[in-house]
């Protein structure tokens, strides 16, 4: 069976590898599954035909014979589960590892994605410095959790898991921010995941998307 | 092999079941498994013991032999994946009950924690009301988009499952708000969830906790 994503057809990082489809394009390639993508501009990823597929409106959507989801952490922890490299087999393991994913979506993800709203709508506001220190400081305080438990292992477990996987793309959205400079140990840890190469294809193949666009669109 | 949990000693919630272990304790009853809980201060949470469970010092842990996890919506999936009940056996319908757990806590939660924490910390600010406004209207599109997918249904796919638990659990946190009262269908949703005799054995059970923390206290 074919396995179909939906992704941006102008991406709004510029081929930075943020937008929600590159998790779950780095879990394909840690598993070596073949993928094909459908590009969506913001037009139509609100239109009935990919509505039908995500009632939210957003990508990325995930095609594969009667199975059909949305939800880059659902999409991921599918993949996961139905194909080797992700998962570990010894079941305490196994739920570790899925853990780490919830932690990633559900204590680290909120503030970043806080911080980015902030950024983007308000930035004119009086209170935006206030607010910023607010969710930095919020930020800050998981992230010092996070390197106390990372310590000098390379991995957040025994080996390399969906939940490094989904724990090192929520981390990403931090790149270039004070934050992430005040801790050189998570730097570190999202440096060993880029190093990966199914990163690297992954990151690459969403990079192709972007430069492809801009060649083609004259105001880009 | 015996399950216990960990949960607030004295509930910040007064007993109203919105701390994160009402839902692993909706998930233990929806399957049929006994569990025992550990009860903690604020103070023991933050303590050693409790960290080697959950670095983040939160509850609810789980532990049962030597399956140690934190994450309410991980220890949930664990409970679904190991016990019957809240997952169907269909391969493409088990994966979409597990596609809504992530979309409770990744994209329903997130603005309703936000909503919780500007009422906590930004009360008096100057902008609060400019605050509060923007993360209803973060939150009432998301329950359209929720109420238009559930249209008739009483539940996300063709049967309750732990998509609907995590779901419900999340949008409990909205109990007595306007932006609830003006999606009656979502509030309706709720309702039917509350109604089931697993979650009132876990609603019983936590408010138990509190009435005796109460009678003991005298300050409380």
């Amino acid at each position: 069976m074919t396995i179909t994503l939906s992704a941006f057809a102008q991406s709004p990082d510029r081929g930075r590898g943020l937008a929600r489809d590159m998790g779950v394009r780095w879990a394909l390639e840690e598993t070596g599954q073949q993928y094909d993508v459908r590009l969506l501009s913001f037009a139509a990823m609100k239109e009935p035909p990919h509505l039908a597929l995500n009632p939210f409106g957003q990508i990325p959507t995930f095609q594969e014979g009667e199975t059909r989801l949305f939800e880059s952490g659902a999409i991921i922890l599918h993949i996961a589960t139905h194909h080797e490299g992700l998962l570990p087999a010894d079941p305490p393991a196994r739920a570790r590892a899925i853990l780490w994913m919830f932690a990633a979506l559900s204590t680290i993800e909120p503030p970043i994605v806080e911080r980015s709203f902030a950024t983007m709508f308000d930035r004119d506001a009086p209170w935006f410095d206030e607010r910023m220190r607010a969710i930095e400081d919020r930020i800050a305080q998981r992230l010092g959790v996070l390197a106390r438990y990372l310590g000098d292992a390379d991995w957040l477990e025994d080996a390399f898991s969906a939940g490094d996987l989904v724990m090192i793309t929520v981390l990403r959205r931090l790149a270039g921010s004070t934050v992430l400079a005040d801790h050189p140990a998570i730097a570190a840890y999202i440096a060993r995941g880029e190093q990966r190469p199914a990163f690297a294809r992954a990151f690459d193949a969403q990079l192709a998307v972007f430069n492809n666009a801009s060649a083609t669109t004259p105001d880009a």
